[in-house]
Protein backbone atom coordinates (compact mmCIF):
# COMPACT_ATOMS: atom_id res chain seq x y z
CA UNK A 1 0.00 0.00 0.00
CA UNK A 2 1.12 3.73 -0.86
CA UNK A 3 -0.03 6.81 -0.77
CA UNK A 4 0.03 9.45 -3.69
CA UNK A 5 -0.21 13.14 -3.91
CA UNK A 6 -1.90 14.89 -6.81
CA UNK A 7 -1.92 18.42 -7.84
CA UNK A 8 -5.15 19.05 -9.52
CA UNK A 9 -6.14 21.95 -11.27
CA UNK A 10 -9.84 22.49 -12.74
CA UNK A 11 -12.26 24.30 -14.48
CA UNK A 12 -15.07 24.34 -11.70
CA UNK A 13 -17.82 26.16 -14.11
CA UNK A 14 -19.27 22.69 -14.37
CA UNK A 15 -18.84 21.46 -11.28
CA UNK A 16 -21.11 21.31 -8.01
CA UNK A 17 -17.60 22.00 -6.05
CA UNK A 18 -15.30 19.30 -5.01
CA UNK A 19 -16.95 17.32 -2.14
CA UNK A 20 -19.35 14.49 -2.89
CA UNK A 21 -23.16 14.95 -3.79
CA UNK A 22 -25.55 12.18 -3.57
CA UNK A 23 -26.45 13.58 -6.99
CA UNK A 24 -24.46 16.24 -8.56
CA UNK A 25 -20.92 15.67 -10.30
CA UNK A 26 -18.51 16.87 -8.23
CA UNK A 27 -14.52 17.32 -8.83
CA UNK A 28 -14.20 14.46 -6.04
CA UNK A 29 -16.12 12.12 -7.55
CA UNK A 30 -14.53 12.07 -11.18
CA UNK A 31 -11.31 11.55 -9.48
CA UNK A 32 -12.62 8.32 -7.39
CA UNK A 33 -14.48 7.38 -10.66
CA UNK A 34 -11.50 7.39 -12.90
CA UNK A 35 -8.97 6.04 -10.05
CA UNK A 36 -11.17 3.41 -9.52
CA UNK A 37 -11.67 2.66 -13.16
CA UNK A 38 -7.70 2.93 -13.68
CA UNK A 39 -6.66 0.98 -11.20
CA UNK A 40 -8.98 -1.42 -11.06
CA UNK A 41 -9.43 -1.05 -7.29
CA UNK A 42 -12.02 1.19 -4.90
CA UNK A 43 -10.45 4.69 -4.55
CA UNK A 44 -11.28 7.15 -2.35
CA UNK A 45 -9.51 10.60 -2.57
CA UNK A 46 -8.63 13.23 0.09
CA UNK A 47 -9.23 16.75 -0.88
CA UNK A 48 -7.05 19.37 1.23
CA UNK A 49 -9.49 22.59 0.11
CA UNK A 50 -13.28 21.04 -0.92
CA UNK A 51 -13.77 23.78 -2.64
CA UNK A 52 -17.53 25.54 -3.38
CA UNK A 53 -19.79 24.79 -6.30
CA UNK A 54 -18.72 26.86 -9.71
CA UNK A 55 -15.08 27.60 -7.60
CA UNK A 56 -11.67 27.04 -9.68
CA UNK A 57 -8.11 25.73 -9.03
CA UNK A 58 -4.84 25.89 -10.53
CA UNK A 59 -3.44 23.75 -7.35
CA UNK A 60 -5.64 21.76 -4.93
CA UNK A 61 -4.19 18.62 -3.42
CA UNK A 62 -5.58 15.07 -3.16
CA UNK A 63 -4.35 12.23 -1.50
CA UNK A 64 -5.42 8.53 -1.84
CA UNK A 65 -4.20 5.04 -1.53
CA UNK A 66 -3.67 2.19 -3.59
CA UNK A 67 -1.86 -1.33 -3.96
CA UNK A 68 -1.01 0.07 -7.77
CA UNK A 69 2.49 -0.98 -8.95
CA UNK A 70 2.56 2.09 -11.22
CA UNK A 71 4.92 4.45 -10.01
CA UNK A 72 3.72 7.69 -8.35
CA UNK A 73 5.08 10.09 -10.75
CA UNK A 74 3.21 8.41 -13.93
CA UNK A 75 -0.42 8.62 -12.01
CA UNK A 76 -0.56 11.83 -13.36
CA UNK A 77 -0.16 11.14 -17.23
CA UNK A 78 -2.50 7.85 -16.97
CA UNK A 79 -5.26 9.57 -15.19
CA UNK A 80 -4.82 13.26 -17.47
CA UNK A 81 -5.76 10.27 -20.19
CA UNK A 82 -9.09 9.49 -18.76
CA UNK A 83 -10.09 12.81 -17.22
CA UNK A 84 -12.75 15.37 -18.81
CA UNK A 85 -10.76 18.63 -20.16
CA UNK A 86 -11.99 20.74 -17.50
CA UNK A 87 -9.78 18.91 -14.68
CA UNK A 88 -6.00 18.29 -15.15
CA UNK A 89 -3.80 16.69 -12.95
CA UNK A 90 -0.69 18.37 -12.82
CA UNK A 91 1.51 16.23 -10.57
CA UNK A 92 1.81 13.01 -8.73
CA UNK A 93 4.13 11.69 -6.59
CA UNK A 94 4.13 8.87 -3.68
CA UNK A 95 3.86 10.64 0.07
CA UNK A 96 4.65 9.03 3.24
CA UNK A 97 1.84 7.21 4.45
CA UNK A 98 1.02 9.58 6.89
CA UNK A 99 0.87 12.94 4.96
CA UNK A 100 -2.45 14.07 5.32
CA UNK A 101 -3.50 17.12 3.13
CA UNK A 102 -6.03 19.17 5.71
CA UNK A 103 -4.40 18.09 9.47
CA UNK A 104 -1.04 19.94 8.64
CA UNK A 105 0.75 23.39 8.49
CA UNK A 106 0.09 25.27 5.28
CA UNK A 107 0.12 28.31 3.09
CA UNK A 108 -2.64 28.82 0.64
CA UNK A 109 -3.25 31.17 -1.95
CA UNK A 110 -6.38 32.24 -3.28
CA UNK A 111 -7.18 34.87 -6.04
CA UNK A 112 -10.37 36.76 -6.43
CA UNK A 113 -10.61 38.22 -9.91
CA UNK A 114 -12.94 41.29 -11.10
CA UNK A 115 -13.50 42.97 -14.52
CA UNK A 116 -14.42 46.51 -13.75
CA UNK A 117 -15.45 47.39 -17.30
CA UNK A 118 -18.80 48.45 -18.51
CA UNK A 119 -20.44 44.89 -19.64
CA UNK A 120 -18.94 44.51 -22.79
CA UNK A 121 -16.77 41.27 -22.65
CA UNK A 122 -18.43 37.99 -22.48
CA UNK A 123 -15.27 35.78 -22.73
CA UNK A 124 -14.51 37.10 -19.41
CA UNK A 125 -17.86 35.84 -17.36
CA UNK A 126 -16.80 32.99 -16.53
CA UNK A 127 -13.69 34.11 -14.58
CA UNK A 128 -14.47 37.10 -13.21
CA UNK A 129 -17.13 38.91 -11.02
CA UNK A 130 -17.75 41.92 -13.48
CA UNK A 131 -18.07 45.49 -11.63
CA UNK A 132 -19.51 48.50 -13.96
CA UNK A 133 -18.92 51.28 -11.43
CA UNK A 134 -15.30 52.17 -11.73
CA UNK A 135 -13.08 50.90 -8.62
CA UNK A 136 -10.66 53.13 -6.46
CA UNK A 137 -7.86 50.31 -6.52
CA UNK A 138 -5.65 52.33 -4.15
CA UNK A 139 -8.50 52.59 -1.09
CA UNK A 140 -8.62 48.83 -1.87
CA UNK A 141 -5.16 48.36 -1.16
CA UNK A 142 -5.57 50.80 1.42
CA UNK A 143 -8.00 48.40 2.79
CA UNK A 144 -6.84 45.06 2.00
CA UNK A 145 -4.05 46.49 4.40
CA UNK A 146 -5.96 45.50 7.56
CA UNK A 147 -6.39 42.13 6.80
CA UNK A 148 -2.69 41.17 7.12
CA UNK A 149 -1.80 39.29 10.29
CA UNK A 150 -3.88 37.10 13.06
CA UNK A 151 -7.31 38.36 13.48
CA UNK A 152 -10.10 36.41 14.68
CA UNK A 153 -11.98 36.26 11.26
CA UNK A 154 -15.60 35.50 12.89
CA UNK A 155 -17.32 38.45 11.00
CA UNK A 156 -15.73 36.62 7.22
CA UNK A 157 -17.24 33.54 7.04
CA UNK A 158 -20.61 32.31 6.36
CA UNK A 159 -22.75 31.24 9.41
CA UNK A 160 -22.95 27.47 8.79
CA UNK A 161 -18.91 27.27 9.33
CA UNK A 162 -18.11 24.99 12.01
CA UNK A 163 -14.73 25.64 13.46
CA UNK A 164 -13.32 25.36 17.24
CA UNK A 165 -11.62 28.42 16.01
CA UNK A 166 -12.33 31.28 13.98
CA UNK A 167 -8.36 32.80 14.42
CA UNK A 168 -6.68 32.89 10.63
CA UNK A 169 -3.33 34.50 10.04
CA UNK A 170 -3.29 36.32 6.38
CA UNK A 171 0.53 36.60 5.28
CA UNK A 172 -0.11 38.65 2.35
CA UNK A 173 -3.73 40.13 0.84
CA UNK A 174 -2.46 42.41 -2.51
CA UNK A 175 -4.97 44.28 -5.12
CA UNK A 176 -3.41 43.75 -8.47
CA UNK A 177 -4.57 45.83 -11.29
CA UNK A 178 -4.03 45.33 -15.04
CA UNK A 179 -6.07 47.24 -17.29
CA UNK A 180 -9.87 46.46 -16.64
CA UNK A 181 -9.21 43.10 -14.56
CA UNK A 182 -8.27 43.55 -11.24
CA UNK A 183 -7.20 40.76 -8.64
CA UNK A 184 -6.96 40.29 -5.11
CA UNK A 185 -4.31 38.12 -4.38
CA UNK A 186 -4.44 36.68 -0.79
CA UNK A 187 -1.75 34.08 1.15
CA UNK A 188 -2.84 32.39 4.94
CA UNK A 189 -2.58 30.08 7.46
CA UNK A 190 -5.82 29.14 6.06
CA UNK A 191 -9.50 30.39 5.37
CA UNK A 192 -13.00 30.07 6.95
CA UNK A 193 -15.58 28.92 4.84
CA UNK A 194 -16.39 31.47 2.34
CA UNK A 195 -14.14 33.93 3.83
CA UNK A 196 -12.24 34.87 0.46
CA UNK A 197 -15.84 35.67 -1.42
CA UNK A 198 -16.60 37.77 1.99
CA UNK A 199 -13.28 39.30 2.09
CA UNK A 200 -13.63 40.11 -1.73
CA UNK A 201 -17.01 41.69 -1.32
CA UNK A 202 -15.93 44.16 1.78
CA UNK A 203 -13.04 44.86 -0.60
CA UNK A 204 -15.32 45.84 -3.10
CA UNK A 205 -17.57 47.97 -0.82
CA UNK A 206 -14.02 50.22 -0.32
CA UNK A 207 -13.50 50.23 -4.26
CA UNK A 208 -17.18 51.34 -4.67
CA UNK A 209 -16.97 54.20 -2.20
CA UNK A 210 -19.38 53.17 0.01
CA UNK A 211 -17.17 52.47 2.70
CA UNK A 212 -13.87 53.60 3.89
CA UNK A 213 -10.55 51.62 3.99
CA UNK A 214 -11.03 51.43 7.87
CA UNK A 215 -14.12 49.86 7.84
CA UNK A 216 -12.06 46.48 7.28
CA UNK A 217 -10.37 47.15 10.82
CA UNK A 218 -13.70 48.00 12.57
CA UNK A 219 -15.33 44.73 11.38
CA UNK A 220 -12.08 42.68 12.52
CA UNK A 221 -11.76 44.66 16.10
CA UNK A 222 -15.51 44.28 16.92
CA UNK A 223 -14.63 40.36 16.77
CA UNK A 224 -18.51 39.46 16.43
CA UNK A 225 -20.77 38.66 13.31
CA UNK A 226 -21.07 42.10 12.30
CA UNK A 227 -22.34 43.01 9.00
CA UNK A 228 -19.60 42.99 5.93
CA UNK A 229 -19.89 42.94 2.59
CA UNK A 230 -21.50 40.74 -0.35
CA UNK A 231 -20.52 37.19 -0.53
CA UNK A 232 -19.38 37.59 -4.51
CA UNK A 233 -20.14 34.66 -6.88
CA UNK A 234 -18.25 31.57 -7.15
CA UNK A 235 -16.84 31.65 -10.30
CA UNK A 236 -14.15 35.08 -9.73
CA UNK A 237 -12.53 32.77 -7.57
CA UNK A 238 -9.57 30.30 -7.88
CA UNK A 239 -7.30 28.15 -5.40
CA UNK A 240 -4.35 29.27 -6.84
CA UNK A 241 -2.04 26.49 -4.64
CA UNK A 242 -1.15 24.99 -1.77
CA UNK A 243 2.21 24.72 0.35
CA UNK A 244 3.35 22.67 2.86
CA UNK A 245 4.84 23.95 5.62
CA UNK A 246 6.91 20.90 6.85
CA UNK A 247 6.61 18.80 4.40
CA UNK A 248 9.56 18.37 2.27
CA UNK A 249 9.55 18.18 -1.77
CA UNK B 1 -36.85 52.88 -41.80
CA UNK B 2 -33.80 53.55 -40.65
CA UNK B 3 -30.02 51.25 -40.10
CA UNK B 4 -28.74 50.70 -36.67
CA UNK B 5 -25.17 49.48 -36.39
CA UNK B 6 -24.41 47.07 -33.45
CA UNK B 7 -20.87 46.22 -31.89
CA UNK B 8 -21.18 42.67 -30.86
CA UNK B 9 -18.43 40.63 -28.52
CA UNK B 10 -18.98 36.96 -27.76
CA UNK B 11 -17.67 34.14 -26.68
CA UNK B 12 -17.75 31.53 -29.79
CA UNK B 13 -17.19 28.62 -27.90
CA UNK B 14 -21.03 27.21 -28.07
CA UNK B 15 -21.53 28.61 -31.97
CA UNK B 16 -21.45 26.84 -34.91
CA UNK B 17 -20.01 30.68 -36.61
CA UNK B 18 -21.16 33.76 -37.17
CA UNK B 19 -23.36 32.50 -40.41
CA UNK B 20 -26.70 31.06 -40.14
CA UNK B 21 -26.33 27.34 -41.11
CA UNK B 22 -29.49 25.17 -41.29
CA UNK B 23 -29.74 23.06 -38.52
CA UNK B 24 -27.25 25.01 -36.22
CA UNK B 25 -26.98 27.83 -34.06
CA UNK B 26 -24.82 31.04 -35.17
CA UNK B 27 -24.60 34.18 -33.64
CA UNK B 28 -26.69 35.34 -36.55
CA UNK B 29 -29.08 33.18 -36.13
CA UNK B 30 -29.64 34.45 -32.19
CA UNK B 31 -29.22 37.77 -33.27
CA UNK B 32 -32.03 37.64 -35.63
CA UNK B 33 -34.02 35.90 -33.61
CA UNK B 34 -34.05 37.87 -30.63
CA UNK B 35 -34.21 41.33 -32.66
CA UNK B 36 -37.65 39.66 -34.89
CA UNK B 37 -39.30 39.17 -31.10
CA UNK B 38 -38.06 42.47 -29.88
CA UNK B 39 -38.79 44.85 -32.74
CA UNK B 40 -42.34 42.47 -34.25
CA UNK B 41 -41.13 42.73 -37.38
CA UNK B 42 -38.60 40.56 -39.51
CA UNK B 43 -35.20 41.40 -38.87
CA UNK B 44 -31.90 40.15 -40.92
CA UNK B 45 -28.78 41.37 -39.36
CA UNK B 46 -25.69 41.86 -41.91
CA UNK B 47 -22.53 40.79 -40.40
CA UNK B 48 -19.05 41.99 -41.01
CA UNK B 49 -16.71 39.76 -40.07
CA UNK B 50 -18.62 36.13 -40.42
CA UNK B 51 -16.40 34.37 -38.13
CA UNK B 52 -15.41 30.64 -38.00
CA UNK B 53 -17.11 28.01 -35.44
CA UNK B 54 -15.34 28.36 -32.18
CA UNK B 55 -13.89 31.79 -32.66
CA UNK B 56 -14.67 34.42 -30.73
CA UNK B 57 -15.45 38.64 -31.30
CA UNK B 58 -15.09 41.38 -28.58
CA UNK B 59 -15.94 43.62 -31.41
CA UNK B 60 -17.61 42.48 -34.68
CA UNK B 61 -19.99 44.59 -36.86
CA UNK B 62 -23.83 44.02 -38.06
CA UNK B 63 -26.32 46.10 -39.17
CA UNK B 64 -29.99 45.81 -39.24
CA UNK B 65 -32.89 47.92 -40.72
CA UNK B 66 -35.75 48.51 -38.46
CA UNK B 67 -39.58 50.67 -38.82
CA UNK B 68 -39.04 50.73 -34.89
CA UNK B 69 -38.67 53.92 -32.91
CA UNK B 70 -36.82 52.67 -30.78
CA UNK B 71 -33.45 55.25 -31.15
CA UNK B 72 -30.61 53.65 -32.34
CA UNK B 73 -28.33 54.21 -28.67
CA UNK B 74 -31.56 52.11 -26.67
CA UNK B 75 -31.21 49.19 -28.84
CA UNK B 76 -28.29 47.39 -27.24
CA UNK B 77 -29.80 47.18 -23.30
CA UNK B 78 -33.05 46.27 -25.09
CA UNK B 79 -31.21 43.70 -26.82
CA UNK B 80 -28.74 42.45 -24.28
CA UNK B 81 -31.78 41.92 -21.90
CA UNK B 82 -32.65 39.44 -24.33
CA UNK B 83 -29.61 37.58 -25.25
CA UNK B 84 -27.68 34.68 -23.71
CA UNK B 85 -24.65 35.70 -21.38
CA UNK B 86 -22.29 34.93 -24.09
CA UNK B 87 -23.06 37.31 -26.66
CA UNK B 88 -23.08 41.00 -25.81
CA UNK B 89 -24.24 44.41 -27.46
CA UNK B 90 -21.39 46.21 -27.20
CA UNK B 91 -22.95 49.79 -28.58
CA UNK B 92 -25.92 50.31 -30.79
CA UNK B 93 -26.57 53.53 -33.05
CA UNK B 94 -27.92 54.53 -35.94
CA UNK B 95 -25.94 55.00 -39.25
CA UNK B 96 -26.65 56.05 -42.70
CA UNK B 97 -28.92 53.74 -44.82
CA UNK B 98 -25.86 53.36 -47.06
CA UNK B 99 -23.28 51.85 -44.39
CA UNK B 100 -22.69 48.60 -45.29
CA UNK B 101 -20.33 46.66 -42.71
CA UNK B 102 -18.27 44.60 -45.40
CA UNK B 103 -18.09 46.75 -49.04
CA UNK B 104 -16.13 49.88 -47.04
CA UNK B 105 -12.50 50.22 -45.97
CA UNK B 106 -11.77 48.84 -42.62
CA UNK B 107 -9.12 47.88 -40.32
CA UNK B 108 -9.45 45.01 -38.81
CA UNK B 109 -7.68 43.30 -35.51
CA UNK B 110 -7.53 39.89 -34.53
CA UNK B 111 -5.48 38.11 -31.40
CA UNK B 112 -4.23 34.77 -31.80
CA UNK B 113 -3.49 33.27 -27.90
CA UNK B 114 -1.29 30.56 -27.20
CA UNK B 115 -0.62 29.39 -23.96
CA UNK B 116 3.39 28.04 -23.50
CA UNK B 117 3.44 25.67 -20.57
CA UNK B 118 3.21 22.29 -19.76
CA UNK B 119 -0.48 20.99 -19.53
CA UNK B 120 -1.02 22.22 -16.31
CA UNK B 121 -4.25 24.90 -16.56
CA UNK B 122 -7.97 23.39 -17.59
CA UNK B 123 -9.10 27.50 -16.96
CA UNK B 124 -7.39 29.07 -20.46
CA UNK B 125 -8.83 26.05 -22.66
CA UNK B 126 -11.23 27.67 -23.69
CA UNK B 127 -9.02 30.72 -25.72
CA UNK B 128 -5.81 29.61 -25.64
CA UNK B 129 -4.11 27.24 -27.92
CA UNK B 130 -1.76 25.02 -25.64
CA UNK B 131 1.72 24.69 -27.09
CA UNK B 132 3.93 23.00 -24.52
CA UNK B 133 7.26 23.13 -26.50
CA UNK B 134 8.89 26.23 -25.38
CA UNK B 135 8.61 28.94 -27.69
CA UNK B 136 11.11 31.31 -28.92
CA UNK B 137 9.68 34.76 -28.86
CA UNK B 138 12.34 36.51 -30.79
CA UNK B 139 12.35 34.34 -33.28
CA UNK B 140 8.61 34.97 -34.14
CA UNK B 141 8.50 38.28 -34.09
CA UNK B 142 11.40 38.61 -36.88
CA UNK B 143 9.13 36.15 -38.77
CA UNK B 144 5.63 38.50 -37.70
CA UNK B 145 8.04 41.28 -39.39
CA UNK B 146 7.70 39.32 -42.99
CA UNK B 147 3.71 39.51 -43.16
CA UNK B 148 4.25 43.75 -42.80
CA UNK B 149 3.21 45.10 -45.77
CA UNK B 150 1.10 44.40 -48.96
CA UNK B 151 1.46 40.63 -49.96
CA UNK B 152 0.44 38.24 -51.92
CA UNK B 153 -1.75 36.23 -49.22
CA UNK B 154 -2.29 33.01 -50.82
CA UNK B 155 -0.18 30.53 -49.65
CA UNK B 156 -2.02 31.75 -46.24
CA UNK B 157 -6.38 31.18 -47.15
CA UNK B 158 -7.70 27.96 -46.97
CA UNK B 159 -8.35 26.68 -50.46
CA UNK B 160 -11.84 26.64 -50.59
CA UNK B 161 -11.63 30.84 -50.31
CA UNK B 162 -13.51 32.14 -53.40
CA UNK B 163 -11.92 35.80 -53.32
CA UNK B 164 -10.80 37.96 -56.86
CA UNK B 165 -7.35 39.08 -55.16
CA UNK B 166 -5.00 37.72 -52.87
CA UNK B 167 -3.85 41.13 -51.72
CA UNK B 168 -3.96 42.50 -48.76
CA UNK B 169 -2.13 44.79 -45.88
CA UNK B 170 -0.81 44.40 -42.88
CA UNK B 171 -0.19 47.32 -41.32
CA UNK B 172 1.02 45.54 -37.42
CA UNK B 173 1.74 41.84 -36.57
CA UNK B 174 2.95 42.13 -32.54
CA UNK B 175 3.73 39.27 -30.66
CA UNK B 176 3.29 40.05 -26.76
CA UNK B 177 4.73 37.76 -24.08
CA UNK B 178 3.16 38.01 -20.77
CA UNK B 179 4.93 35.11 -18.68
CA UNK B 180 2.92 32.05 -20.43
CA UNK B 181 0.56 33.83 -22.15
CA UNK B 182 1.92 34.52 -25.95
CA UNK B 183 -0.51 36.84 -28.42
CA UNK B 184 -0.17 37.39 -31.45
CA UNK B 185 -1.91 40.56 -32.61
CA UNK B 186 -2.26 41.17 -35.71
CA UNK B 187 -3.89 44.59 -37.74
CA UNK B 188 -4.77 44.31 -41.51
CA UNK B 189 -7.17 45.49 -44.76
CA UNK B 190 -8.63 42.06 -44.34
CA UNK B 191 -7.64 38.82 -43.95
CA UNK B 192 -8.44 35.96 -45.97
CA UNK B 193 -10.08 33.06 -45.05
CA UNK B 194 -8.67 30.95 -42.24
CA UNK B 195 -5.59 33.75 -42.88
CA UNK B 196 -5.25 34.73 -38.94
CA UNK B 197 -5.04 31.01 -38.12
CA UNK B 198 -2.62 30.41 -41.02
CA UNK B 199 -0.13 32.88 -40.07
CA UNK B 200 -0.30 31.93 -36.22
CA UNK B 201 0.23 28.58 -37.27
CA UNK B 202 3.62 29.59 -39.41
CA UNK B 203 4.80 31.50 -36.76
CA UNK B 204 4.48 28.83 -34.61
CA UNK B 205 6.43 26.16 -36.44
CA UNK B 206 9.20 29.55 -36.01
CA UNK B 207 8.78 29.66 -32.56
CA UNK B 208 9.42 25.76 -32.11
CA UNK B 209 12.26 25.99 -34.25
CA UNK B 210 11.49 23.89 -37.13
CA UNK B 211 11.69 26.83 -39.74
CA UNK B 212 13.76 29.96 -39.44
CA UNK B 213 12.60 33.39 -39.96
CA UNK B 214 13.30 33.83 -43.55
CA UNK B 215 11.00 30.70 -44.32
CA UNK B 216 7.69 33.32 -43.97
CA UNK B 217 9.17 35.74 -46.57
CA UNK B 218 9.95 32.70 -48.48
CA UNK B 219 6.36 31.52 -48.51
CA UNK B 220 4.86 35.28 -49.31
CA UNK B 221 7.75 35.82 -52.42
CA UNK B 222 6.56 32.34 -54.27
CA UNK B 223 2.86 33.89 -54.23
CA UNK B 224 1.74 30.66 -54.29
CA UNK B 225 -0.03 27.81 -52.77
CA UNK B 226 2.97 26.71 -51.05
CA UNK B 227 2.88 24.32 -47.43
CA UNK B 228 2.97 26.69 -44.36
CA UNK B 229 2.45 25.70 -40.86
CA UNK B 230 -0.73 24.19 -39.96
CA UNK B 231 -4.29 26.19 -39.34
CA UNK B 232 -4.25 26.57 -35.73
CA UNK B 233 -7.74 25.63 -33.56
CA UNK B 234 -10.53 28.36 -33.28
CA UNK B 235 -10.65 28.84 -29.83
CA UNK B 236 -7.64 30.78 -29.81
CA UNK B 237 -8.65 33.20 -32.15
CA UNK B 238 -10.44 36.38 -31.28
CA UNK B 239 -11.67 39.11 -33.57
CA UNK B 240 -11.05 42.53 -31.27
CA UNK B 241 -12.50 45.05 -33.79
CA UNK B 242 -12.66 46.86 -36.69
CA UNK B 243 -12.32 49.80 -37.73
CA UNK B 244 -14.11 52.09 -40.73
CA UNK B 245 -11.51 54.34 -42.32
CA UNK B 246 -13.81 56.54 -43.89
CA UNK B 247 -16.81 56.73 -41.68
CA UNK B 248 -17.17 59.58 -39.36
CA UNK B 249 -18.20 58.00 -35.59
Amino acid sequence: MKRIKLEVAYDGTNYCGWQIQPKDITIEKVLNDNLTQLLGEEIKVIGASRTDSGVHALGNVAVFDTESRIPGERMAQALNARLPEDIIIQSSREVPPDFHPRFQDTRKTYEYKFYNAPYDNPITRRYHHFVYVPLDVEKMKEAARYFLGEHCFISMCSSRAQVTSYVREIYSCDIIQQGRYITMRVTGSGFLYNMVRLMAGTLLEVGRGKKEPEWVKEILESEERVAVGPKLPAKGLTLIGIQYENFEE
